[in-house]
């Protein structure tokens, strides 16, 4: 009597197309088209792109988006380098939305302006970058079933992102993992020391309002699966709730022993390409209907430990 | 300096159209909307519609969608009724996809069939439901900007649906909070002893592969809050990782000064309909790029405690 498991490997299906029978699956899985890869379908990340955000609970990778969002991955590079968000704090997790961290002495209101920390030699406000011109040099891998948003969707340098051909922008999207930059009400008023992780269904209205500096590629769990808020808008009311930061260093401020070895599937590869086509259609004895079509935020990025 | 919190205020606008600053904003609020909103556009739930889950932090209430898949709903109805859930647990939590709740026996690989708990009168096995006729009688509000999966979206009934008139079928969606029926390989496997609620972006491709028996209406947090599994697909390997669930009552089962009291606001209504005008476009100085579209799945239904 397998009913149970069984319905627990198909579900997952739903996650990343693994069927519930490889011997039955026509479709196959990601673990088998992961097998296939090429070593050059994998790519490090810039050490100079990856922050280490190191919690209680374990470590979170959040990969910077430089060529979309450059001017806050300076900002963001500086921070670290400089220990700012060190003995800060997650202080508001939402349901189905944001979980975000920064200066809890932010929070208050009024804010205490002689109790903020300091943001050192980082810019106080930053240009916008919630659009960028679309680059043909950029990688662009369009997906093919559209999107309500957005002219167009697909993955650029390992991010979810849209563009609009017609005006020439292109942006990242707010889906699942990605780490927006909060601001005050002027759309320059954003410098990096307050972020955001998305913990829902993406809230793709953000997008082309907010910039997107980058993407968690590793520990998710451990800024999802946090107790919620009780205050509105999902913000801790008893200090000792919030998720004290230990520290968060740029990769590339670490020795080299000490830096994450990771590697992410390359968004243009013919691997990544396979994963989309067979979880668009999945042809496994567990599914009546395939979708066929698959939305730019339900497709995850393959994440491995560098041999 | 506000900068922190006024970047949070604006960012809840994302979760449900709040602006940042009321005086502002030229978008209402939904609280403003809601405060206009007439007693006759909230309902009470159908007690037999509505599970009473006990878990060791709070309540959790499934309102079951008996028009969409009755049978389901009258199993559910049975397992209830004859305590089936009480003191089995929840075994499951995928990051970013599904909690799932059972009889943790079933979850072993063999199962020892000697060791699970019997189903009681309810039925072993059901039609699928994955999907039903369209019905003129019942409501169908129809959103506006479309959908990557189905040629029509919008709300039945208070819950999120999809329609292919051609077929002349209709559907719930796997949207966040949405309560499905684990299955074996086979469509007509389910019976409603093993569920599973949507914790992260909606897996739209499950849509008429498995029977949405129901919604979360309150105290979603304590399913999407939960620690992630972890063995494969999210299982706890720990027995002592499991939560337990205390209690599965239908509120009809119950007496009535114990069943909750709570409203939804109806999905056909005036308010409802301007709750979704105002995400679609955001007017406030927050926003430089109203988006001017909204997603299925990125609506949120309002639930009020009953006067």
């Amino acid at each position: 009597m397998l009913r149970h498991r069984l319905a627990a490997c198909a579900l997952l299906a739903g996650a990343l197309a693994l069927p519930a029978f490889a011997e039955e699956a026509k479709t196959p899985t990601p673990k088998e088209l992961l097998a296939k890869s090429t070593p050059a379908e994998w790519r490090t990340p810039d050490p100079r792109n990856l922050l280490v955000m190191t919690l209680p609970a374990g470590r979170v990778l959040i990969e910077l988006a430089s060529d979309y969002t450059p001017l806050h991955a300076a900002n963001l590079r500086t921070l670290a380098h400089e220990h700012y968000f060190d003995g800060l704090s997650i202080n508001r997790v939402q349901d189905n939305f944001v979980t975000q961290w920064d200066d809890p002495a932010s929070d208050s209101d009024p804010v205490d302006e002689s109790k903020l920390k300091p943001l050192g030699s980082a810019r106080k406000t930053l240009p916008p970058e919630f659009t960028r011109a679309i680059d043909p040099k950029l990688p662009w891998t369009r997906l093919p079933d559209g999107d309500i948003y957005a002219p167009e969707v697909g993955f650029s340098e390992g991010f979810p992102a849209a563009r609009d051909p017609k005006r020439g922008q292109t942006w990242l999207a707010h889906c699942y993992g990605a780490v927006g930059v909060a601001r005050d009400i002027g759309a320059q008023s954003g410098n990096g020391s307050a972020l955001y992780a998305i913990i829902g269904q993406a809230p793709r209205g953000l997008d082309r309002n907010l910039a997107v500096a980058g993407r968690v590629i590793e520990g998710m769990e451990r800024l999802s699966a946090l107790p919620r808020g009780p205050a509105p808008m999902g913000f801790y009311t008893d200090p000792g709730q919030r998720v004290p930061i230990t520290s968060v260093h740029l990769a590339a401020d670490l020795p080299e022993a000490e830096r994450p070895r990771v590697e992410v599937l390359r968004t243009d590869s013919a691997t990544f390409a396979a994963l989309i086509e067979a979880k668009r259609n999945r042809r496994d004895a567990f599914y009546t209907v395939p979708a066929g079509k698959i939305d730019l935020c339900s497709i995850g990025i393959p994440v491995r430990e560098k041999k």
